[in-house]
């Protein structure tokens, strides 16, 4: 006698938070880069963007008089980081990562294709940093990506310490507008 | 007595190119950019990307022990251009449109999003233009933002002569590798 099968359980979820769904981690922490980068430019600050999330589509509907819809598609993994910009002529680029740990950075939260990117944003005479925000000491800290690279290629660790950042970071003020004051850090660090 | 109603026609398409699907138009000028600037990448020439399709999410399945499929989307229409990235510096940004029109190039191609984004790029210091195509006389421009934009915003028609572009663009070089050799005229036009 055979059993029956039952069909994979599928859960349904609908998106609510459409931009920063995908990323799970780190919700509120783009969703104030964002805002901030909003700030920016409309007071012609800097032309700084959150690049889409890519998606492959495979399969898209088109009924009649109303707009294609995508009925089959992935996420797929972005090549690059997630912001890209311009600022006082300068190509801008950095990732922006959260983490709840309070005494360390897991570094498999950046990506090698991340890291990889940064490195040639750098060789090409842009500037490329990473924004990490410790949640647990409500700390957000601006990082050269260079100086994070080093760090990440010749620690003998998963992680990096906490004290590293407050050593080699930059603290970002938070305020109303922009809730992350980031460009402040950038003028310091590389226009100054 | 009532007829039978059948429910509104739905076409389906599968989606067998995926990048170059949505534009639609555009789709062999766009593979061309992306391979040229995948070139460009690999022999670190530029670091010169086009930016994902900006898609709305709605629902997403997670059927277990496999990855998250996405099974309401809709494509949004995207804020910025479509390339971006970094060269000898500077903060490079474009556009690229094509027409099968012989005589003149229809303005409502370039939508007004683009051109206000691609002033601000002028704005904040980085180099904005447009790469232009017309299929029917196999010729690829390159043509200066602020250029195009003024004529856009001074011609009393809705397109733009193919002789302006004959005056005004820069031929863009067809070879095997890169395939458009845009980066020379942007040497040509920006760095000497």
């Amino acid at each position: 006698m055979s059993t029956i099968k039952y069909p994979t359980a599928v859960k349904s979820r609908k998106v609510s938070n459409i931009q920063d769904f995908h990323s799970g981690r780190g919700m509120n922490l783009e969703n104030e880069i964002n805002e901030s980068n909003k700030f920016y430019r409309a007071g012609d600050y800097a032309l700084i963007y959150k690049k889409p999330t890519p998606v492959q589509v495979v399969r898209v509907d088109y009924p009649e008089r109303r707009r294609a819809k995508i009925v089959e598609a992935y996420y797929r993994t972005p090549s690059t980081t997630d912001y890209n910009g311009v600022y006082r002529g300068k190509y801008i680029d950095f990732e922006a990562k959260e983490t709840k740990n309070k005494t360390s950075f897991p570094i498999y939260l950046i990506h090698p294709h991340q890291i990889e990117h940064l490195k040639k944003v750098k060789f090409h005479g842009g500037i490329g940093f990473f924004i990490i925000r410790f949640t647990s000491h409500n700390e957000t800290y601006l990082v050269d990506a260079p100086l994070l690279i080093e760090k990440i290629e010749t620690i003998k660790r998963e992680s990096i310490p906490y004290d590293w950042f407050r050593e080699n970071g930059h603290i970002i003020k938070e305020g109303y507008q922009p809730r992350l004051q980031y460009l402040k850090v950038v003028d310091k660090l590389y226009f100054s």
